[in-house]
């Protein structure tokens, strides 16, 4: 069994993640790099872009710190910008300076404002342009998970990267949940063996969500678009036009942990499918609100209602990912993470390990995922409490703090961002295409073979 | 809700089975099978080819009836022999006439033997071979399941049925499988709304059959090809030759009652993607009648551990097939049934399905599957007990039984049995063409527009 684990790792890490870091930045910018991670700035100054609910959930966590203010937000919203205020008198801080002059005003903020980080929580639309912005303006930049649009704009992000210097944090929030961690953990210990097949994915009834009363965001109507709320604003218009995993990262993110992508190995081509599309417009016909004479009824959606996709890598695994939104199902992110020892997959609940498993039978995971509990979670389990999504957010907002307080290199980067995001470019290519595999490009530039994975290797962040 | 009752379906199949059955076979067939089909013969005389454990166990259901007599049985292997002469003193029934001279001894058999059925259950290579030769010598024909080597042996048995009026039986059993059933009958009954995705698949760890010491089937040693007993003698050859899904049916054919296929609808293209190989290697070096020093240790097996196949429909439904049988873990056959609905999946026994189930959660599958349990299954659970694979083995062979007394058209037909099969080779040729997607012939010529679905649409058999 291979001695791989966390803490044999940590050595590694401090030993080389300056040079590991220099890779991927010009020479010019490692002293100061250097420089700054031997002084961590402890306080933070962090603007935020887009206050939706999404955004107000990470300022929500970050006006608990004592290291880090956000002292900015660019929002259009009138109403968004009056329930993110409350934040700052919940928390007894003082208010930020609004950004409120139009979807560009951004801009002005990135101008005027001394900062050194910025959180990009807006309609994914956004996402490149602000994260090239942000980081042609030297600022650290955590950006929001979605899909691509292009593959050019993924090329985007590298090379304002790769030209400024300035790191990018993708911000995969599920990478932190407590059982990918843990299984995270089993991988790195081996239990699993030479990992083989891995599923994952984004299913998840988002019916609710595609559609609202324009007040409120879950389960109240069936308007989008203008007469939308929140994301019923602007997600659902993807549904509208777009046929692909419209939302690979939640699920791809885990499993590039697991099998070091851009760290040792990559995605080499995509194939996609997509059923006809049903669920959206059945939604609108059904609801009680709605019926067959709603507006809606005429819509016709273009996204298939189940997108599975497959992917194989330079190491031979091969990748299943499930994109399943618009019908009615239980939430499950779909995991299956195997290999020559064995096996887990989340839907059950269940892992099977040779040797120590019963033949041939499954195991409740309960007792391992307790077992392999990560020691980032066993460490700041308490301070987790609370946050979103089960806790997870809390250590997605710690790390990303951590690491833009001493400007380093992030766990999931800009190489990983244009990676994962380029599956939802692919797999609408790949399904209007009838099923054609789809290359990746090689966004590393061939330095993934020697990048080394710098994921939760101790219990910091 | 649509009454597409099985019990619906009934009065349906009684006015229109002889027309359906038409136009399958040439004119000159039907007056023939219009009468046999009203005086069913009451002791069908019944060939084997292949006595191993397979065929063996069609013998021992088979001696158990009145209405059959296993009158012949081809078959080189001596030890198989004597087995099967056991079987026939185990029910006081009189021995068949062997036919031993060789592997094409069973051409002889079929130019002596007045015989009305032949089931074939032989290795892989002779499936084709001996059902073509068995249609062309006008006996209604069995055959057990496989995936085919190319695409024109699949067109060669349809040309043989369209020339011959012979019928083809595909023994597919897992159709048979009890929740498999009571799915199909919650199908029927619209419980799931409009299908749309479905997955399904052959997940086996095989590592104890394609390896053992030459006398013992399972568990027994690393021995495989002319030192293996059983299936180690022949089917461990496709392992280390081959790189495709090589056993879909078990899988495929449920999902292919659930959506029509052949019957209203078709498989379009497909692609496959491949692991790299290690579980067989693995499995010999580390068994302890193995090792690095073991002669088999150096045996390269092309066959990838994890095979997954995606296929996409005429009526735009996604299905996802896996194939895994090289790693350690727990039996499953890995069935999702998804549509607007609500889904099913057997790995956590659990279904749900919307404005019943508890909003957004999962519920046990198991008391539905009660509720819904097949009509063919209630009636005839008793005679099923003590019969291979749960007792679904039972089913198929009283299936092929009374198909072939009343000479009709099977419910898994040449059709479905060259459909079915031939995802083995196109999955082999996506695979080594980098993920291309292959498309599926059209093996009924149009008919599939107009067929319709036979299976179990009651009680009876």
């Amino acid at each position: 069994m291979s001695k791989k684990t966390p803490l044999d790792r940590r050595t590694f890490i401090q030993t080389t993640a300056m040079a590991s870091a220099s890779l991927a930045v010009p020479s010019t910018q490692i002293q100061a790099n250097t420089i700054l991670s031997k002084k961590p700035n402890t306080n933070l100054r962090v603007a935020v872009f887009g206050s939706g609910l999404r955004g107000q959930s990470h300022i929500d966590l970050a006006l608990r710190r004592e290291d880090c203010e956000v002292v900015a937000v660019a929002e259009v919203d009138a109403h968004m910008i009056e329930r993110t205020k409350k934040l700052y008198s919940k928390h007894n801080k003082s208010l930020p300076t609004f950004y409120d002059q139009g979807e560009r005003d951004y801009r002005r903020l990135l101008e005027k404002e001394d900062i050194d980080a910025v959180i990009i929580a807006t309609p994914w639309r956004w996402h490149t342009e602000m994260a090239v912005a942000s980081m042609n303006a030297g600022k650290y930049c955590g950006v929001e998970v979605c899909g691509a649009f292009s593959m050019e704009e993924c090329w985007q992000m590298v090379d304002t990267h790769e030209k400024t210097g300035t790191h990018l944090f993708f911000l995969e929030n599920v990478c932190y949940r407590r059982d990918v961690m843990a299984v995270l953990n089993m991988v790195r210990q081996n239990l699993f063996g030479e990992l083989m097949h891995l599923e994952c994915g984004y299913q998840h009834d988002l019916r609710g969500v595609k559609f609202n009363d324009g007040s409120t965001a879950y389960n109240s109507g069936v308007e989008f678009g203008e007469k939308g709320f929140s994301e019923a604003k602007w997600r659902t218009w993807h549904s509208v036009h777009r046929n692909g995993d419209l939302y690979p990262t939640h699920g791809i993110g885990p499993v590039a942990q697991y099998i070091d992508i851009n760290r040792g190995n990559r995605f080499m081509y995509l194939t996609s499918m997509a059923t006809k599309s049903r669920g959206l417009h059945n939604y609108i016909v059904e609801h009680e609100k709605g019926g067959e004479d709603h507006p809606n009824a005429e819509v016709e959606f273009k996204l298939g209602d189940k997108v599975t996709t497959m992917i194989k890598t330079a190491n031979e695994e091969t990748i299943v990912i499930h994109h399943d939104t618009n019908l009615p199902r239980p939430y499950s992110l779909g995991f299956r993470v195997q290999g020559t020892k064995g096996l887990w997959m989340d839907v059950n609940k269940s892992l099977y390990i040779e040797g120590t498993s019963p033949s041939h039978q499954w195991e409740q995971a309960e007792d391992y995922l307790k077992k392999y509990d990560h020691p980032l979670w066993k460490k700041h389990e308490q301070k987790a409490v609370g946050a979103g999504h089960g806790g997870m957010d809390y250590f997605l907002l710690n790390a990303f703090i951590e690491c833009a307080k001493q400007n380093i290199e992030a766990p999931f980067d800009v190489y990983d961002a244009a990676t994962w995001m380029a599956i939802t470019p692919l797999s609408e290519q790949s399904i209007s295409m009838g099923g054609q595999p789809m290359a990746f490009p090689d966004f590393t530039r061939g330095r993934w073979m020697k990048r080394k994975n710098t994921f939760a290797l101790n219990d910091k962040y």
